[in-house]
């Protein structure tokens, strides 16, 4: 069984990059829950020749198409008059249709617009899909392997649709077969070759589709199957998984879709630690990204933006001799940032952050990027030198996910660890 | 002249909706301001033929293909492969960009990953296109009227290469035709349908094409025509943002490019003011933002995060029994802690916000969103009650945002404001 889809956005204003079009990608989810194998996505202006080469070229390759947007009461919506002419049938007019149409008008007692008439056609043959969340009726028509489904491109509708209707109607056309799942790890540490090199052979397993996705400082490691149970998904992708685990051992923060701040407050949660920041750096990043997750109230004490050095050594407690000496971006000051920090409040644990976030103040000795990080666990402390590469917004978030991540493995371990991430410069 | 081009995301995660891809409506709007009119968007998998297949035929109809993705070191990326076969060119390896790669492993002391010498390679004829923001270099090669040009996934890497260096190249190979180009004025404090009504004709003058973009709290306003040099972009739209800024008063932080948190910090260090903040809901948003200005520490001195109560008590001041009789929730509280923060610094101006981001802690009496700010300047302290709309994150950021326009005007007007955000509850 090989179904194969495509989803094509209707619109100017997508394509002049007006609007970010969500739609395609929500509905790529929603499709392959249904077994389709999404060839692509395309935004399309609403030129209808255009539009009409674009369906047909997509219908002779047996594709399910699933169009958002351009179904409107408008002249610029095209949808219909191009699906019927890719489709090589008429439209036609469902005065059904019409008529709910113009009750439901008479019902919030209002006129009914010139020209919505038009929201009530369909190509011929193609049945009606109601759509309950606005007044563009949608349609689904029937080609070979394949054909075309039209919903709205506002979001809210087309999901309303998508879920109440649509949904439905196609597993009424096609059936419902095998479909995909997938399955994820999340990892935070080491550089993305690496992980690759290191789980080279799992992503290449025969058994699933397996890839690898970035964002900045968290890494994706994603393994997609077709089965028809939760018990298959379960079978085919746990070996890959515990395998994958077993070789990344703490690198691995989380399966499934949970943020690195999310684990590391799960796990201060779980080892029942309170903790407190001490930040310069980072400006408040670590406790805006703790402070993100529900319930961090549990586990965060408080954060101490410490920019100015007068503020180090009043909130602190930092030595003006240790600034003076060594400077703000210093072993010593972040060791006293640390410390400071667990003698003030009640804290278990306390990460320090200091460090040159650029563009400027770095120099030959202390280059942007340099940040020293400290954590204090009773009376043990513990410091890093790291090297962080990127501009201003990407050391100050790659520095504070480091020292999220911590104050995740300190919590996991019961004690300071070792290897915080693959910024930290070796000695 | 009729220059065209198309943008192609390249990646399994974006065809199967684990990524929405936002890259494509920012390299549209890049492409238009250099002439170019955008046809369509496309999102393909990293199956080779088919990449291949993509981009040849996107050559054959003359168009500059974008690329975004596919060329980072590992085996799922296969752009570079694809572009060269589209081509029907050689990939090469670049010996000299090879060298510069390694030498900046080097440099950060670290192993050159097996493998990422992929990432200097690129199609015969291909002018290179350096990457200063990540490993994985970029490339344009000419074809006919259009040609591909190769950058990353990673949205900022993306930026980055097409500001810095791309733009640059692709002027040099297409040359610089009669280009759209824009003014924005950029408003905070009041919700869009009234900012709509208050500059509606402007909005439709036949002088140029207006448009308002809504980013959750900032609004930005702009105009866009089509000329042939700065002069007449002048004269065409100078009237229009004259006239928009008389009607609007403080309302608009900036014209162009500029983030409210620069707008924020360039008042105070205008106005020669030292600040520091106290906060509790925001949990270091509103240090986070103003810190994301290269030079914020001008201006900030500190912000104490204080989460828990007794760290309101302990840096700030606030009196137990005040926390216990009102809440920390309360006009007392924001007021202390406002008070606290000036009275322990040199500050000039600090500003408090304690609130209730939920989605817990919310009570019939004080709802999730309900948020006291207070700001204090000298002897002068006032307060606002805010109802904030929207989830935890959209808490946070409006409030955050509200809290540095306090800033911005009391830094203008040399006192403290009273008219902040439309967020503010009426009494």
């Amino acid at each position: 069984m090989d179904r194969k889809a495509a989803v094509i956005a209707v619109g100017n204003e997508v394509v002049h990059g007006f609007i970010v079009d969500s739609n395609s990608a929500w509905l790529s989810q929603s499709l392959a829950e249904l077994g389709f194998d999404v060839q692509f996505h395309m935004a399309v202006t609403d030129r209808l020749p255009d539009l009409t080469r674009r369906l047909k070229t997509a219908l002779d390759e047996g594709l399910l198409i699933v169009t958002t947007g351009g179904i409107g009461p408008t002249v610029d919506d095209r949808t219909r008059e191009a699906a019927a002419a890719a489709l090589g049938v008429d439209l036609k007019l469902d005065l059904d249709d019409l008529a709910r149409l113009q009750e439901r008008y008479a019902a919030m007692a209002r006129k009914f617009p010139e020209g919505s008439e038009r929201q009530c056609m369909r190509p011929e043959g193609a049945r009606l899909v109601p759509n309950a969340f606005g007044t563009a009726s949608c349609f689904l028509a029937r080609h070979g392997a394949g054909g075309i489904a039209a919903v709205p491109g506002v979001p809210r509708e087309m999901m309303g649709v998508w879920n109440e209707e649509l949904r439905k109607a196609v597993i009424e056309e096609f059936g419902l077969p095998n479909r995909y799942h997938s399955r994820e790890l999340r990892v935070f540490g080491l550089p993305e070759s690496d992980l690759n090199n290191r789980v080279r052979d799992l992503l290449e397993s025969p058994q699933a589709e397996g890839a690898i996705l970035v964002d900045d400082a968290v890494i994706r490691l994603r393994w997609r199957v077709q089965a028809e149970t939760d018990d298959e998904v379960e079978r085919k992708l746990r070996p890959l998984l515990t395998d994958a685990r077993s070789r990344l051992g703490d690198l691995v923060f989380a399966e499934g879709d949970v943020s690195l701040e999310q684990a590391t407050v799960d796990a201060l949660r779980q080892a029942g630690l309170h903790v407190a920041c001490a930040e310069s750096c980072t400006g408040g990043l670590i406790a805006h990204l703790l402070t993100n997750v529900a319930g961090s109230s549990d586990v965060l004490l408080e954060s101490a933006v410490t920019y100015s050095n007068e503020a180090k050594h009043a909130r602190l407690g930092v030595f003006k001799k240790t600034l003076k000496e060594h400077g703000a971006v210093s072993e010593q000051t972040a060791t006293e940032m640390a410390r400071g920090m667990l003698k003030t409040n009640g804290a278990d644990l306390a990460v320090a952050v200091t460090g040159i976030a650029g563009p400027t103040g770095g120099t030959p000795d202390k280059p942007v990027g340099t940040v020293w990080l400290a954590a204090a666990m009773g009376s043990d402390v513990r410091t890093w030198h790291l090297r962080v590469p990127g501009d201003r917004e990407l050391v100050k978030s790659r520095t504070a996910r480091t020292a999220l991540n911590t104050l995740r493995l300190a919590a996991l371990n019961g004690k300071l660890p070792e290897a915080i991430s693959h910024w930290v410069s070796p000695p």
